[in-house]
């Protein structure tokens, strides 16, 4: 079914090569007047002006845009979006200046997740996660990371990963898998002498052989970050997860430069996410590889961090940069993307343009994926974002809102019927 | 008509004394579970288990809170929300390092919004106010404060005024209004070597008296910055508007330490807002005054600043502590109240409880109506928000989200029949 997206007063595009951008192509959304999209079922057929779309497809079917603005839909590469409890507690615990062990010692931290998540089942954590899924979908998210980590058994990870894997049958969002089972040492592990070997043999010698043969996933990722995996930990994990067939990301840099980045960029991994801490060298490396470097930085706010990310000088580097909300039940709670690129112009002090080249193309380069999502352009999957906004950059400047009214998923409508608030623009 | 909102998770009551909350007093919100609240027409009457409230009132119309969590109305006590055009292009401007003068000599600023505003009429600012109150009112905001100050002119100022008060009636949000004319230097007055005594004497001498007169305003405020208007001339209006029987607020110590808190103290003002600049003499002038601190961490965070106002001091010295979100075109463009309360918590280091009386009790206090409004008391307007939460902690943890699925001001339900997203909760 042939469908026109028109009377969008702009559409961002995004248009250009199939691949990650750098430096000076970060700062052109291709942001365009008077033009339509066609799709043809899953697939985006043409961008171009409207009165020719109309005249060569006239049994289209039109969606009336309404002088909204029409984007790629939204790819968020790094989120922990199957958990069981929320973990609000610990917020204000770090208020009053408990710090990460502190909250741990009090019962909090992944550890907690894990003993949640242990304790439920995967038909629980599939309920759980599906209202999450739609509300992270209706700020126009379409295609969304999601990794395993809170369960660090054989069982438990392969539960969490078989429940992204229902729930990307069940419910409309792109869903992309990946094990992240050196999430952290499990506190079992921890107890015993020899327990972190022990821990890192399972994983490697157990979990990841699973993960390949079941095809449970896309992608491994590690936490290495001093006190949870060291560089050479990390590195065997993620040599093993290569053999094995996936895709690299390492979660790096987040509170001390510890070589996160440049141990990712030797091992050509997709992706190194956090990097707040991130070293000048480890700068140099990401650019060098043409690793993604995924910032996070509303976890940044919600910990309460002085620090962000040190973006431009990643932009200025050569480094291909992307945005993700790190959607997590202890450190980044939110289920609100376009918050995420607030903070990426306020905080970060990127572009408008940057920011959603981010948070599209590059988030879709952060998932080995820049060829088919993030574009609105011909051959690309039909994945769309409406917002009620006059200009596209109203869509980070009017802060903590939802202004997303459709989206689409291989054009398929996502939530139709239900409302998104439906409240008149202003 | 009596309603007995029952079946809530919890009631956040924020009981006690119809005054502002200082130190201790911060730190209880009053939750409870098991109760109920009781209210005939506009009034609260009861707050009781739901149990004694059924027998007392068998013939009260049920509302189902649905196991969500029952707040007072949240009471926004600082905004401009009378404007024309969004000012985004800004948000980049200062992400790209152009400061405030750069801004306003390329055309923004608080002058970009004055020469948009004198253009529209009466009727256009309602129409363009109407959705964004609605948006506003959508987050559980059931009380707001709204400042004139970009028309600087007589005649442009009583249309904003008017405007507000026209507003008043068209909408069920409580709309408190606040005299702002010493917003800024007007640019035409600006340009004369006398024109800052000439506008100042205009100010005091027509645009007062006619405020007064046509009874358009409960509260003068003053913008005392360097550069703006001086502790000299900030006193000379100030006690001008006391004399016309208004309330006085002051803009102080946003960016550098003034004396603006200790000139709101020596006036007794009802509220000094911003103050991320105020100096140790300013916090004990307001705690010694009782005149209320009214932070805005939401406008710190869009600029980009990494300096939040220093609330645990405050809180320590004694002052009464108030949030708002500072909604405006220029530096503070969200309808997302309880955002604000995710930054209380985060980047102010309060607890949960001190962010809710901040911006319940406390904020109807820097509104001169905390005997009326902010709490579920009896005697109490029967202001109330219901969040699809289990836990109150909840609301500022889901930062970017909206959980508020109901509210009511006067007993009389916003937006009764629209939807606000209805997304179940997860």
């Amino acid at each position: 079914m042939k469908r026109l997206f028109a009377h969008a007063a702009q559409v961002v595009t995004c248009e250009g090569p199939g691949r990650a951008r750098r430096g000076p192509e970060l700062a052109d959304a291709g942001v365009r007047t008077g033009v339509g999209v066609l799709t043809d079922g899953a697939a985006i057929v043409a961008v171009d002006a409207t009165e020719a779309l109309e005249r060569r497809f006239p049994d289209a079917t039109v969606v009336d845009c309404q002088g909204g603005v029409l984007m790629p839909g939204l790819v968020d590469s790094h989120t922990h979006a199957i958990f069981g409890k929320p973990r609000y507690e610990e917020q204000e615990w770090r208020a009053a200046g408990r710090d990460y062990m502190a909250i741990a010692a009090a019962g909090g931290g992944i550890h907690s997740s894990v003993r949640d998540l242990r304790a439920r089942s995967e038909d629980d954590l599939v309920a759980l996660a599906l209202p999450r899924l739609r509300r992270i979908a209706a700020h126009g998210t379409t295609t969304l990371e999601v990794k395993s980590g809170y369960g660090l058994t054989l069982e438990d990870e392969l539960k969490m990963l078989r429940a992204i894997q229902r729930l990307a049958a069940l419910q409309p969002l792109r869903l992309v898998p990946t094990f992240l089972g050196a999430h952290e040492i499990p506190a079992e592990y921890r107890a015993r002498p020899s327990g972190r070997d022990e821990y890192i043999a399972l994983l490697v010698e157990e979990m990841l052989p699973q993960v390949r043969d079941q095809q449970l996933a896309a992608f491994a990722d590690v936490f290495c970050e001093p006190g949870v995996f060291t560089i050479e930990e990390s590195r065997r994990i993620l040599v093993a997860a290569r053999q094995a067939g996936l895709g690299l990301k390492l979660h790096a840099d987040e509170l001390r430069p510890a070589g996160g980045a440049e141990l990712a960029a030797e091992l050509g991994a997709t992706s190194a996410d956090h990097l707040a801490a991130i070293s000048d060298a480890g700068i140099k490396a990401l650019a060098a590889a043409g690793t993604v470097a995924t910032l996070l930085p509303g976890t940044m706010l919600f910990l309460g961090k002085e620090r962000q990310a040190p973006a431009r000088a990643l932009v200025e580097a050569g480094a291909v940069l992307a945005l993700a909300s790190d959607f997590n039940p202890g450190t980044s709670p939110t289920v609100n993307f376009p918050l995420v690129l607030t903070l990426g112009v306020s905080q970060l002090r990127l572009s408008v343009a940057e920011v959603l080249v981010a948070s599209t193309v590059n988030g879709a380069a952060a998932l080995g994926m820049a060829d088919r999502i993030g574009q609105l352009a011909p051959g690309f999957s039909a994945d769309l974002a409406l917002y009620a906004i006059d200009d596209v950059r109203e869509l980070p400047y009017w802060y903590g809102d939802q202004r997303c009214v459709r989206s689409w998923v291989r054009g398929v409508e996502v939530g139709a019927g239900e409302s998104r608030g439906g409240i008149p623009r202003g």
